[in-house]
């Protein structure tokens, strides 16, 4: 599945208007809006609460314990992107930290999500870089052996290719398709267009049970009620 | 063990004062004032710091991927409540997002304990609603499958019946019998009212050696010292 | 490896100066000068973010779901010194809560790492008391059976030897042993003087790729550009 | 929820011609017969493979890194039990090997199933008694801290009284309440007498999409074949 | 990523000849002539020791808790097929048992690979059909929402698409895409080839040191010896 | 703690007579014959049942994804050896396979205790090579890194000095400290010789409650029977 030793220079990336507008509807929205798709495991958290970022994916492929293709991949980051790392095997090292951090926001990328640890979270909480790992940890890495560079990447469980968008959230990584950005964008607004109602229905004591009609096909399915 | 498909109405509730009362003693000081037990395993986390809340609990049972019954549980709360979600296997789909915590709030609910995920977290510590969850997960779930509500359950290892009280904090979440309700607090106040002079015991450098008199004991257990 | 039933009363700390001095770098800065050795598992983690602290370590021993030798290790605390708690087996019990951190800091202790889990974190975190623990729990101890004090032990993956200097922050926890606490903070204060150029150069947009001139050795190790 | 330091001697066991009749079935089928409740959760794994019983339960609930009451318990065994030994905390410690397995064999228990750990296993498979726990660890455990004997416990997520009938094999435990065992070993020998037709239509070629009509429910679903 | 409620039925397989002898060479070779790519991860593991297979990959994608899509794929299967399937979600539920098995091996399939739980594994040792899976487990599962068959998914970390070669033996679970079989075979073929040399010399008592010529890079790497 | 780069040569082994006697009492009587102490984490599993054996600790710190120091590792195996590999970060990959089995049989050693992954497990078997490790994984690891050969290593969480005695099987792997091994052997043997007469006690229906003389201090700690 993954040629190693290779970096695409030419990605296609995701028109960046509605890259940068996905962000707004945030992660679980953007999941629904895609028909419940793209989600990356949970067990990716962000270092600090609160951030809320999309961008356009340019990926790395690393080795365990080798963090020299972060250094190959800063070179392709344009403003706009957002680093996806996935691992060739389980790992927690620190792949990532404030030196790495400060040369990928110079290059304009908004955030980094990586399929393995991460470290100086403190001064990355200072400099607002947002970062979804899989651990923290200070463990330093090698630079010894070759990845990739903007190949189809499975991270945390999601396939993700150069120039998908990436959403990221406290509710986790969702991946967009580059071809479904605009039908996803769409369905995310109609989705949140629709939710303000329910929410004052539901602020309002009206049940879920009514508004969404569930009393019959739970009938159906056989509930009962004893007193 | 557990009936699928029903929804018992009447439930007897602890007492709401007992109810409301335990939660400013916190999770550690009522489990032990229980006598160490109805503790729920440590997985489940508060998605935010700080909350602490007791209440009564009514429960459900959750089939995984599927939170159908938390909308039917929203018409069996009573002001003064905490849900208590069960599920039949482990999953850590996000079961509960914002519009269900609306409608939770507007029932009178104080918070929702789930052996699940949760998701739209930002939005919920906005709200002020808090969740002890065992993950937090943008994965939506169907209302395709029957649980139940208000039936004994098992969250997280611990046994509920609906109508105990339920305690939560940054320590964790206790779940008190509805019959020892009236001991338990008892028990935690003389807890604290205890641990207030000891505290300042300590504070001034009395040894807890000294203190709980553990010398004695700890030579007959044959701890030896070695200069 | 291990002596139970023991207390030594007599230990060598690092020198102060030096315990002292190493905090200002951080985990993964010591954990670097130190030649990436001595780090504890990623799964420790601190009670609540920002705490940055260095001491020297006095050890303790404990024994599954038993805090009673935490009361005959506080006696041996002396100002400056950090506690290290290992466990003879894998354990998430609630060892350690406020009435504890209470003795603890009056004794003059700046810190508790725990392989074990820890409780009243709402209090501890009020008092300022940091503590990195593999687990928040309620869950009560027993005084019932001997450990040791003041042995070496592994704590989470990393050997510590009494009077070892023991760095923590966000990022973790890293031992220093005591005979390499002067070099390490030679070389810990090295790196971070070269870090502040790099960062500058980074922060303008000059690439790893060319400051650590990794160009080269990439080609050879056969990397390959496509455009 | 649990009484500590009592031991039952009374207890109303499920009719033995019922509990030894549920081995037969497996716990598959008899999970499915019961309506899919009481499995207890996947961790739990026997010590060796190929066994497959089923008995009245003996409960014990264990303190952490204590066997103390496993020895308790032994009197309390009958020929055609089986020892079901909860936990007052996750723990991984040996609990039992070959010695308590000779007393429990002596007794008449059939097997052990343990939400901890177990050790001496080659001696056990030799001595065919079955074990169905969480680990298997040489950690020994202390005699200091008292439990309780057959009052109900929450063993691996699943609620087991004293008396309710185990049953285990290869795919896991699961436990049938007492009250449910005739029901449920009725339900069990019509759903295997139900799957051998199934089974031999199947083996033929026949299609489950047929034999159990689902191409019209899929069809309303909105599955679409695409050539 | 994930397109939902579809069937393709047409899909292209790798060559037979080329998926039949790949299972000869095992798990760990074929990832090695692939480039060390394809692996799913090593929590994947056998219900039985000792199987050892290849053959095209029909996939299919479930849903947490619902195996119905299962009862979808069995029609799509053609002699030599093993078929793989994914989740949306984490889930351990026994999705396949021995009905399932009959009908797939009536069908001609060679084996499952799940990403979830498997139940009636002393059925299927017996029946000689082997699974790898995440997990054992009794717990049934519904018939109630759709996922797809034969779209490219990504199962336990791998991107696998229909037609593309599995092989799996007690090592794990590797995925060879349908273009690179070819190539792999022979790469795998001339591994082997060699490896018996080696075997031989290393068996002599030759050093991997001397025979891989290691002793000039490791002085290099700067290793030194003491005496 | 750890040196890097280094091989010690010369090393200093446990008598062999002490170490080859070991192997017949077990992993579990051995912990039990040292007080408890030097058991590695329940995690580490062997590959294959029934293996049972003793040695002299070789050490080696591997990198993770690394295994170029089992090469070097290689020429410092004595017959009598356990070669013990800790690693310097959490990995599973497969470090060890066949050939390198090959080499250390031939050069005497009986057993790889590894606290990361292993792969050819199929051949290794029907070479009675045993290892226990705490992975199975076909992914193949690099040679790029130094670790050190025989520098005491932290493995499983126990502290392990080259020339200590490893013994290992079904339940786990303990290290005995090379000083410790004489008086753990008698130990041993006298706690063998004593469980025979206990045995047979038990066997014949003796409660252990008796046995031990358990009856009064469980009634001294309160423990209550209830008819």
């Amino acid at each position: 599945m993954y040629e190693l030793g290779v970096v695409y220079r030419n990605i296609q990336r995701a028109e960046a208007a509605l890259a940068d507008r996905l962000a707004a509807y945030g992660t679980s929205t953007v999941h629904e809006a895609m028909g419940r798709v793209g989600l990356m495991k949970p067990y990716l958290r962000p270092i600090y609460a609160g951030a809320q970022v999309s961008g356009t994916a340019v990926t790395v492929l690393l080795q365990p314990g080798d963090n020299w293709m972060l250094h190959v991949v800063a070179e392709q980051i344009q403003p706009g992107d957002i680093v996806v790392a996935a691992l060739t095997a389980e790992n927690t090292d620190g792949f990532f930290g404030d030196l790495l951090a400060t040369s990928f926001q110079a290059r304009g990328a908004r955030a980094l999500v990586i399929d393995g640890g991460c470290r100086d979270v403190k001064t990355l909480t200072e400099m607002g870089f947002p970062v979804w790992s899989r651990a923290i940890s200070a463990k330093g890495t090698v630079k010894a052996t070759l990845g990739s560079v903007n190949i189809p990447v499975v991270c945390a469980g999601a396939l993700v290719h150069p120039g998908d968008v990436i959403v990221a959230d406290d509710d986790g990584v969702v991946c967009v398709p580059r071809a479904m950005a605009a039908a996803t964008l769409d369905a995310a607004a109609k989705r949140e267009a629709n939710e303000g109602d329910k929410r004052a229905m539901l602020a309002a004591g009206v049940l879920g049970l009514d508004m969404y009609k569930m009393r019959e096909p739970l009938e159906k399915a056989g509930l009962r009620y004893i007193d």
